[in-house]
């Protein structure tokens, strides 16, 4: 599909580095953005992630052929129930929100016929926030995962997927079901434990923190808004894997209790072995 | 001090790069080296690291102004008593040891009269292994804990605080209780939950990793060995944290399972300033 118009709404540092990609890479196509505040707006103008700016979103998605939803998690709904009467025919819509089945929920509930939509899961950001970290090549060589329903269009899945490989992403379908599943364990737990971590330590303990801590916590530097609305939305999945590392580290205090050293040291080199398998297979370009 | 003759025992990656720095930084001071493999000691003189090997210990301490123990935790004790009768009169022992209760009470058992020991914790290394990896700069800007106890000699704890500082380190005691009680917390427990978190994924989450992913595991690629020495050595204190970390884990799910909004935001917002103040009071100077 030639894309003539793109609308990013929401525009930090996803939203912003889509600009900015879409800007760079694809021709003739130009790149529309809503933002709840003026200033954000001006900023993604600045910066170069827009051509065109509007304060309210029916405005920005007129007349696009694919509208990104690029806001935190907690806003989608809502907002894709207020463009909805705004969206041409034909036109659609994706999202970059780290849970799924809620957000595809309700775009299959608010968006109207002849309007397609398709979630989509880009695994690409930081911990940095704003229009002012964005870069084109933030999405390069990560994995967007897309999370078609029996009511998904095969051809605008095709369209959405082509649109993330032209950002330099490999692209792989989930049922939302199963993408928010596998997300808990891959992701939300990861980022509760590494907030665990620093919560539960003594003020003793941070003057002895070496590099393995500050790497291991990294991604408890996340925004706590952003988070809050992941793990609220997908919190039955998120108990479910507190529960399951519960079961893991259970089974290493079993052998640590018994001295069983073979063993221990046998489920400490598992895991580094399969976590370098992880790492061959996931970069292998790199 | 003047050192004249420093004694290497265990030339690995840490091993090897105490000899790099201290043939770069200390004049006039001849560097020995012990180490059980034929192949680890002619690699140590080939990097630089040693000026002489010996394939007996007691032949690599003798006449040694200041030992440095560098092998695993595991075979520490051992290595002392071996050693006990070849230490000159007046010589100073330390280790690199990453638990220190039983190092340092066998250490004090162990080596006689005349004889002083200091033990040491230098926070500094990688998932390297092997004195092919070494770097004479490995300690620069990183902690070293030294864990005094009433037995040690006020003036060799100052010497040995001095050569870790001439390395580039900072020091800072504690006990040796205190120290593995706090090393439980800030390191041992992160390195089980990295593993655990690897241990615990579907072969289909492996997929989905993403940068967060591979940087909360990356501990996990330490050597399996070291790491159930240590952990078996510490194993009381490892429970502790590990049952520390179960709790407020358990915080999490109850302000998740009733859905209260503001303090988890609130929890998560905690941990990343915490964590941002840590990194700060960490390197005021990078």
């Amino acid at each position: 599909m030639q894309l003539r118009r793109v609308s990013i709404l929401g525009v930090g540092l996803l939203g912003g580095s889509i600009g900015l990609a879409v800007r760079e890479r694809i021709q003739g196509c130009r790149v529309v953005g809503y933002g709840h505040r003026a200033q954000t707006l001006r900023d993604a103008l600045q910066v170069g992630a827009l051509d065109e700016a509007y304060e309210a979103p029916g405005e920005a998605v007129r007349g696009a052929d694919l509208v990104i939803v690029c806001t935190p998690v907690g806003l989608i709904p809502s907002l894709l129930e207020q463009i909805a009467g705004d969206l041409a025919q034909g036109a659609i819509v994706t999202d970059v929100g780290s849970t799924k089945r809620s957000i595809v929920a309700a775009a299959e509930k608010a968006l109207p016929r002849g309007v397609h939509f398709v979630g989509s899961h880009p695994m690409a950001g930081s911990e940095k926030r704003g229009v002012q970290f964005a870069r084109a090549d933030l999405f390069e060589r990560a994995v967007c995962i897309t999370t078609p329903t029996e009511r998904t269009s095969e051809s605008a899945l095709g369209k959405v997927e082509s649109f993330w490989q032209v950002l330099g992403m490999r692209t792989t379908r989930l049922s939302p079901d199963e993408h928010d599943r596998l997300l808990a364990d891959v992701s939300h737990l990861p980022h509760i434990v590494a907030a665990a971590l620093v919560a539960m330590q003594e003020d003793a303990a941070f003057n002895l923190c070496g590099k393995g801590f500050v790497d291991v916590t990294r991604i408890a530097g996340g925004d706590a808004g952003l988070w809050r609305d992941i793990l609220l939305d997908n919190r039955d999945n998120v108990r479910r894997s507190i529960t399951r590392l519960g079961e893991e580290m259970k089974r290493l205090e079993t052998l640590l209790e018994t001295g069983q050293s073979d063993a221990l040291a046998k489920w400490l080199r598992d895991a580094a072995e399969r976590r370098q398998h992880m790492l061959e297979r996931k970069q292998p370009d790199e």
